[in-house]
């Protein structure tokens, strides 16, 4: 793929996201490997209107987040997370959207550091689950504005939870990843379904 | 009907069902019978992303659910379930979809093995339906990998129940099918109504 | 307005409704009238998919309901429904739809034989409206699939209630109506709104 | 930006938030100042379908709020609140939008005058706010007919609330404002987004 591939799929992706309610206001952001070695990233400008993305808006960032390129623009405030995903998992692609369903069951169950999903068979959309008979934990971490206490929090806990496919931060929102932007992509339609199911499931039957 | 018009209906029934959220990541399965004697049926393949499906992802199957051609791609692994109801029912098209609607209420009625739907005026646009007086028999079953078993509990299921005209499988989704695709669609929408209004009467009054 | 354009508008009118999930499966059924004297209206036909609905679907009845040309296809079985609220109300477009909301309330509130939608700025875009200090009530009919019954109870409720804009019918959906259909479509729009919000409404605080 | 510019921005928006149910039947008016000294706005003028407007139904107002040129139409009958924020706050752009969930949560909180959104990271796309550690008071008007009054009342509220983005009056909708349309665009998007957030997270635990 070459890189004004990735960077048309990436303002497709984020346009479509902003179209359904996954990347309103000027939030979320969108990543994909260019290069590992050394690590260099593509991802989307800070403070920009997803639902109007241009190609100029995508700037190139390196290992330690600085960007690459005289392009106006810096890079997303979050830039700094999407490295701790990439270099913890491998991943190719790293998506966060800021979803109502993800923003209201990342408060709802905040006081237990996160919340299962198991026996749908949706789950079998995530990458190496092969059956409904999955329990999918997925973490909630503490908002912070400290981006790098945030990245090391975001290590660590993906340390302890090797096999999670995604995270949410409270009252802020999703991050998935994948192999490449498909897989990064088809995750976030997986979990958004099933957060949206869960929430929906709770509010019939509270005890549930 | 030509083969390549009843691949084009699949494929822009697909990607209108992914719009609608109906079939996303990579979950849904959709087929029409293409030939009765031996039985073949066009269907989409394993795996795909139906939002972008192109017609080269539907697969020509035998009644044994084997690919017929050597296109790449293998078939849905629910083509036994899709070949099981076109044997008991003589349908000519079967959907399976996975919307957040029937995902919840077929957990929420678990216990009880499905719910009845009666009294509403859209039920009378499932095939044979003349009045909202009638009485709708949902039936669910249990999840399962294992398809040849989960087709052989399909055909017990739709024995006991020769009136229903679809029926949800836990935490998984909905069949449901017609003489031809037409059919098959509408009655995809007048379902998915009726779970949406079902399940949003019952929060209005849990004890309904 | 010319009959083309009637009928075109009436076309897109139906076209736009299905997508907004107002008029699903076969479910809904539009007209205008054509003429006074004696009375001819331009109406959807029976049994079609209103989201693919085509010119030759709209069909012209006259007073007592029956077809006036050799177009194939039948007149929607509720055209009586339609006749009598031109003639009660001297209505120049009478629109049924069929949405989630009208239909979870018409059996929510069925037992009062209606409920009153009050205090909402929204109010004062129904005709004749000019205060959010209005009390609208809207009635809700039994459902029934005699529908010269159906149309005389229409009429005694009509005239029971001269200054309602709308009524449901229970389990079944919503008929509201206009000088014109940019009047009545108005009506739909804001009547469906107030629907969602009063639905909304009651859901966060029962005893509301 | 020229003035035929921002016609056509508004038009683009006022169609966006039709489509998107926050300008449904009449309602929703938008404005834009054109000069300051002496002040002019342009603004949708009353009545007219948000989802079909042109740009001839967008009208220039003087500081009293009365038309300038000789177009068809009159201005909306809320210009006054407009003018009242764009003098109190220095706004470019003033928007007025009628959501489900701002009608819902305005008639559910209206007994406090208003409610707090705290806690949440979209509220860093809201104009001067820099962490999710923010507390976003947002006031509640009640609803009158009387616009003269209503615009000495939004004054006096905004004068005691010097720092908020936005306020409801009750069940009728929502305003906000910004330095220019892109900007009152976004605190549209992203108040909206918390309402819905905010109603939601309630439903699933009502004595949150």
């Amino acid at each position: 793929m070459s890189q004004s591939a990735t960077v048309d799929d990436l303002v497709n992706l984020a346009r479509d996201f902003h179209r359904r309610g996954w990347a309103l206001g000027t939030s979320g952001n969108f990543s994909t490997v260019v290069a590992r070695e050394p690590l260099r990233l593509a991802i989307t400008a800070s403070s920009v209107d997803k639902g109007q993305l241009t190609p100029g808006q995508i700037l190139e960032v390196d290992g330690g987040g600085r960007a690459l390129n005289s392009t106006p623009g810096k890079p997303s405030a979050e830039t700094l997370l999407h490295i701790a995903i990439v270099e913890t998992r491998g991943a190719g692609a790293v998506l966060h959207t800021h979803s109502v369903w993800s923003t209201v069951l990342s408060d709802y169950h905040a006081g237990s550091g996160g919340f299962f999903i198991e026996g749908y068979e949706m789950l079998k959309g995530l990458d190496g689950v092969s059956t409904h008979e999955h329990r999918e934990w997925l973490p909630i971490l503490e908002n912070s504005q400290d981006m790098e206490e945030l990245a090391a929090e975001t290590k660590r806990m993906l340390g302890h939870n090797p096999n999670v496919h995604g995270f949410l931060i409270r009252r802020h929102g999703m991050y998935t990843w994948g192999k490449d932007l498909a897989e990064a992509g088809r995750h976030v339609e997986i979990l958004e379904f099933l957060l949206e199911s869960v929430g929906r499931r709770q509010m019939m039957e509270p005890q549930y």
